[in-house]
């Protein structure tokens, strides 16, 4: 396992590999790895080929008022847990050369990334945007893999990928919850106790509105209601946002056919959590939702 | 010569390329092909490996009231001249399949695509950018080729392929000229003789600011006045800006230094035209003002 910092060596690793004709992968990650991230670099794994894992806490996501500065970081902790899976290279580059004095050069992402995360945090997915073209001009991977977690993230980045004729496939991996179903998040660790019990409320709100959908109820609004109202009913928690889209250009979906999404973000105690849920049939896998989603445009 | 119109047909072909160890350059173009078009292919020729020529009239890098619709077009022409070149492949995509509907995600530069033909022409260096970064996207050339001709596009891109760690080389070839001095320019087209006649004007005025720099003259305001002063003798012509900057950031250069460029724009009858020259030595050659120019940041 290479542990890389420089941009020149990064290049000169995936040239060679590509050169010696193997495939590259590359998981991005801001670190704080969790299940969710290992999750990733299991399925890269999985798939073949040499896996390269991005550890980056990209500044230009976070808004002014945001976490930047506390954002968890503990590399030592992150390589033990990456070990395991013998990744070609963790590549941990420097802020100051991923931009440098005098950068000015944005990948602009349109309506897609306009609302939800995009109003609550204005400018962060051009952030997100600029940094994942950045590490796929690094890397040149053959395949990228990111957590339906973060669903609008890969809605932006999937049209990226599109707009931009990028010669890299993005894989969607399943979000990996609890056992109480909160998703793994690097941010549940702000929480206290009695948050984070309470924070399974995002978890529990889109099973409801996915309990409605197999029952036949297809008005949006409907569901967006049930979300609100679980939400709501706790306490500790506020509802920031709750929808029901098309998972490729996020727009409202009157009727709600399968492959829609449901997103939820919620306030609880100091942390705003995100979570999200695909529709579609009953029994299905958590797979087969990400697949059905992915090709219903 | 392979015409190819299909964007998975030019990933195919390079990919393959790339595949048999073969170098891979691109000379982006939007048609309308002169000897100053030429004289890139005739470069890329010369360094070796495949070359790929893309003709396409670009619609992201017009404003509503431009030229987008009479800007000329003559595909046969174009490839006939082509020809002798024998490039690898003539690369034709449909504007409906570089931009299809849904499209939203573009490239924006900063600062350096402010001013000059960016202040002109708002969005212009945005759609130059986009359109550069997806052509560069799905030909993976090794080595793409510019002419001087369009200093701040040059700019601009060399700002976007330090910016997004993009892997291609940028080649800056001089301008070409007619016997006269003027530039070469698929616009002289839209010039009566009258016009085409007065349009040297260009050409002359950034003579005088060189000879001036020559002189020792190193007062950035000095030679600006100079440079208006020729343009504006010429009833048909009209100076739209008129600067002496550095050549990387475009920032105003009060002190002239070797490696700072002289930009003009004029109105000459129906057509706007620009030039540019940079400051060196006297007697340093074309190639050896552009080198000192990408070598003085």
């Amino acid at each position: 396992m290479h542990f890389i910092a420089s941009l020149n060596d990064i290049r000169s690793l995936t040239r060679d590999l590509h050169r010696r004709g193997k495939i590259v992968t590359l998981v991005p990650t801001m670190g704080a790895l969790h299940a969710g991230h290992l999750s990733l670099v299991r399925r890269a794994k999985a798939d073949g080929g040499a896996v390269i894992v991005s550890i980056f806490v990209n500044p230009a996501q976070f808004g002014p008022s945001e976490d930047y500065a506390r954002y968890p970081r503990n590399l030592d902790r992150d390589c033990e847990a990456l070990a395991p899976f013998e990744p070609e290279a963790v590549f941990v580059p420097d802020a100051s050369e991923i931009y440098p004095p005098g950068f000015e050069t944005y990948v602009t992402p349109g309506k897609v990334a306009e609302e939800f995360e995009g109003s609550v945090r204005p400018g962060h997915f051009r952030g997100v945007a600029t940094v994942v073209l950045k590490l796929l001009n690094l890397v040149t991977p053959d395949a990228a893999y990111f957590g339906q977690k973060d669903f609008q993230q890969t809605a932006v980045l999937r049209r990226m990928v599109a707009d931009l004729d990028i010669g890299t496939r993005l894989v969607i991996c399943p979000t990996v919850r609890e056992p109480d179903g909160l998703a793994l998040s690097s941010r549940n660790a702000y929480l206290d106790p009695d948050d984070r019990r309470a924070a399974v409320v995002l978890y529990r709100s889109l099973c409801c509105a996915r309990e409605l959908f197999h029952n036949g109820e297809t008005n949006a609004d409907t569901l967006v209601a049930a979300v609100r109202e679980v939400v709501e009913a706790e306490r500790r928690a506020e509802v920031v946002y709750a929808t029901v889209v098309k998972p490729d250009a996020l727009e409202p979906a009157a009727r709600v056919t399968p492959g829609c999404v449901a997103l939820v973000a919620a306030r609880v105690g100091p942390a705003r959590l995100i979570d999200n849920m695909i529709l579609g049939p009953a029994g299905a896998s958590d797979e087969e939702l990400i697949q059905l989603a992915l090709s219903s445009s």
